[in-house]
């Protein structure tokens, strides 16, 4: 599937990311130099049972393994990072990062114990580093985790730039202002192609600055008349400064429970990202020890995951902390789509326990604001960058086509912009560009330690026996005698319940043996159309009985 | 579970429709007369692997046959209807309902070869029946389906009122207005208990009238180049109403595409609920011949359900309509939480196609609106009602409490509400409340054509092998010689796939093998130790290599 490349020009593709919110990971390419952008994962579709993550097919990477210099890495959310352990193992390339993003990083590559042999070179805005023939350099965003920065890889055919996750927050928290001047700068130089984050294509206006957030939290802690629990997503250390803010501001502790809060906020403290007033800190065990104005605490599990912080606390199934009567639970987080239901759960557990919860999206509850640009930053951007092509990244379909539309509105011609699927290539040369041809890309289905190993047939298997579960049936023959020696004796499991359906069951194993026994009688004894017949009669059978379709395993032995 | 009951008492609960959104079935109890409002069914949550749809537990009434007087239905959506024939197969009483309501049911019923012994009874909003000791009478509603009604149910201890599920729209279409006078009227004359609607009690204001959706499908159709599709709720009249006004007004043509559309259109006409100009509807395969710019679509499909008649458009499988570049789609509804990501996908199909497309939330695309009320809306009905006591019905908890909470704001005293769960009950007597005890009610899951057996264990196992599939392991013995005869072989059914893990599997055979030999060296031979032990023992193995737990079943067959 991978293509031969001339030498003289430029390649630009996505092996994940577009068509998606997730697995991100950009590709460009001058000559023989291959610079990779982030390396993400994604959280398995509903059709993927026992799926627990999603990554790259990194086929074309392996078949250039030589041209690859490097991965650079534009934020430290899982869908940036995730997918880099995995990458890594099979390709052994240094990882640039600014400082937070390689602290994230560092924890996984410990896990999966690569920390040693991966070169990992620390970037800031103001870093150039060259790439084979690719200089790289950067420009600060805003996001809602630190250290974001967007991406510039000025190349001989021209520059491409990489906008990473952005939004444009006027008045951001601990003072990482998006960099207008030098993206301004860029675009003046002369941008080739720009890839723009797409997330919000779809919402109007602009998305709020996360300094409301902090100002509806202090407003929130100031009326609660006891416990405040916070919920957020961990990485977003903005909103875990805002917080502390906010307890300072109120007279009140933090306990931060939950794995990932816990880690975050260690590195994040660490690294300078975090500013913590000493004392601010209480372990979770001294919680009722405090008035119970005193207190927040600070939780994952604003998605209601069912073994998150949160979750277990809803459920009065948290070993150190419980939800009383007139605690104020602050869910600042809307909900990721596919979640309304766990998050809905969790809130109904609250209220059942008495708590007094601020929940729902963002817009209403003023807890929450996005990381992504709406519609009119998205403008700004391609007024900033001015680019000759454009190219919507990190998103479904249909946010792509609608922030190419955008594009379109301010200016750009609609044959130069692309909207591209995984895989799908553009090519840019003497300063033109067309669609080349497709390299492969899909999705890589982890479940447990094996890697792609997960292919349609199991999954296909998992979905039929997750609807109607599975019968196996065991019958000893001798063919010699053409007789039935034992059974058939029939196991169910997920199908129904045996003791229920005792008389379904007899009459299935009658059917069985009808089955065999008119076979035998004509000399059929393959054990292909004995299985075969057996699995036939038997499924039509139950279906008439139960409009149901398990799965039908037969085991014939012979002796 | 259920309780003898004094004769002088009036007992009012749910046994479906609180703490969820569905199966809605309230029971009205006077000493031996027991009105049942609503029968309706639920759609599976997403943790019922396999469970087509989910009924209430009506034990109770079982129990108590002879006092069951009636089921009044208050419109015909599948929440309010949709249980009815599963009620009626174990409990056959009469049924009341408004003509369009009984037209609906009837082609239920037809299908369960229930019609001819069926009583139903055909009321409007002017009836009065006598269940009994209860006095039954009704008041119109607005809601999303013609001919919704409250219902008011006079008993010796007083009146209950049930608002069925309800909104305020002052411009309805096709002139069902909420008939403000008599609802007024009832609270005048004095109400005990009102059980009032829950679904939009987390939404504040108003929700706006069906008809600003009329002006928006009317605006879309004349600003349309080609055809136009529209996809909506069947069951929703006044919307299917509005695409005709639009089409007439703007000199299209109308096909009906989609079962339960043709369904509705002809059910609905029929009755006189529908008015459809003469010549307007078209057949589906007559669309090609029309100008595309004097073509509608109707449509089903609008929560992107995969069988429906958008989604196959959208994926280009539909026999009869393709969706051209430069249609315009417009989903004339807000997915249901749970839905957006099946509604996402379609949407993006859609996009591929070329497709313009008109969706999202109803206050973003204009062409939603809810068919219940919000908080605005919800006190105006406790306020015309004035009841002394107040109990939120159809929502999920959180609503339900939200619900209470403007009970309250709105003078009702807080002892005098009750935020129930299913089965839980309240007592009126002599003009008082109190919680009674609880009776049995939950949750009946069917699957094809089973009732109440897909039970916990069945579910359980339907989960653990969507999760990692299930190994068979078939083993021939002779204890007597202490040795295997053939064996073992290991079947994988959404494990793994047997071709690439032929290494895993071979090594899972030996340590079958080793297993068993050591039990048999050791004289032990009972079926439940061997199996155990294999199973152990492999699970362990297994687990170690790919960090998956398969379920594993061990068949060891003994000659």
């Amino acid at each position: 599937m991978s293509k031969k490349n001339d030498t003289d020009k430029l390649l630009v593709f996505a092996l994940g990311g577009v068509g998606e919110i997730g697995k991100n990971m950009y590709v460009v390419q001058y000559a023989d130099d291959i610079v990779v952008v982030d390396a993400g994962l994604k959280f398995p579709e509903e059709d993927m049972l026992g799926i627990d993550i999603v990554i790259p097919d990194i086929s074309y990477l392996l078949e250039n393994r030589d041209k690859v210099r490097g991965i650079v890495i534009t934020h430290g959310h899982e869908d940036h990072i995730g997918g880099l352990s995995y990458v890594l193992k099979e390709l052994n390339v240094p990882v640039y990062g600014t400082k937070l993003t390689l602290g994230l990083i560092e924890g996984k590559l410990k896990e999966a114990g690569l920390l040693g042999e991966t070169r990992r070179e620390l970037i800031n805005a103001d870093s150039q580093i060259e790439l084979g023939n690719i200089q790289v350099s950067f420009f600060k965003t805003n996001h809602s985790i630190p250290d974001s920065v967007g991406v510039c890889l000025d190349t001989p055919e021209g520059s491409v730039v990489h906008t990473g996750d952005f939004k444009f927050d006027y008045t951001p928290v601990n003072g990482q202002y998006a960099d207008l001047q030098r993206i301004a700068g860029i675009g003046q130089r002369g941008v080739l192609v720009l890839l723009s984050d797409s997330t919000n294509a779809e919402r109007p206006g602009y998305t709020p600055s996360e300094k409301n957030v902090g100002e509806a939290l202090e407003d929130l802690f100031y009326k609660a008349p006891q416990r405040v629990v916070v919920a957020t997503f961990a990485s977003n250390v903005h909103r875990v400064q805002q917080v502390i803010h906010a307890a300072e501001a109120t007279n009140r502790k933090i306990a931060v429970v939950g794995r990932s809060m816990v880690n975050v906020v260690s590195i994040a403290s660490e690294l300078g990202y975090l500013h913590v007033p000493e004392g601010m800190l209480i372990e979770p065990e001294e919680v009722n020890k405090l008035a119970a104005d005193r207190v927040v605490i600070l939780c994952t599990g604003s998605q209601g995951e069912p073994m998150s912080a949160l979750t277990r606390m809803a459920r009065s199934t948290h070993r150190k902390v419980d939800i009383l009567p007139g605690d104020t639970v602050i869910i600042a987080a809307t909900p990721i789509p596919g979640n309304e239901r766990y998050v809905g759960r969790t809130v109904d557990e609250l209220f059942r326990l008495g708590a007094h919860v601020v929940y729902g999206p963002g817009s209403v509850s003023g807890v929450h604001v996005s990381g992504h640009g709406s519609q009119e930053e998205l403008k700004l951007m391609l007024n900033l960058i001015k680019p000759k092509y454009f190219i919507p990244i990190h998103g479904e379909y249909r946010m792509l086509r609608l922030h190419a539309q955008l594009g379109e509105d301010v200016g750009i011609d609609r044959s130069h912009i692309f909207v591209l699927e995984n895989g799908e290539t553009v090519e840019f040369r003497d300063g033109d560009a067309r669609r080349g041809s497709k390299v492969q890309a899909g999705n890589v289905l982890i479940d447990g330690l094996g890697v792609g190993d997960v292919g349609n047939i199991v999954l296909r298997d998992r979905k039929l026996l997750s609807q109607d579960g599975i019968l196996v049936v065991v019958v000893t023959l001798s063919k010699q005698e053409g007789m039935i020696l034992s059974g058939p004796d029939i196991i169910s499991r997920g199908f129904v319940y045996v003791r229920e359906a005792e008389g379904l069951l007899d009459e299935a194993g009658k059917i069985v043996t009808g089955t065999l026994n008119r076979l035998m009688n004509d000399k059929v004894n393959e054990w292909a159309s004995l299985k075969t017949s057996v699995k036939d009669a038997l499924g039509r059978y139950l279906y008439e009985q139960t409009r149901r379709r398990p799965m039908i395993l037969p085991i014939i032995m012979e002796v």
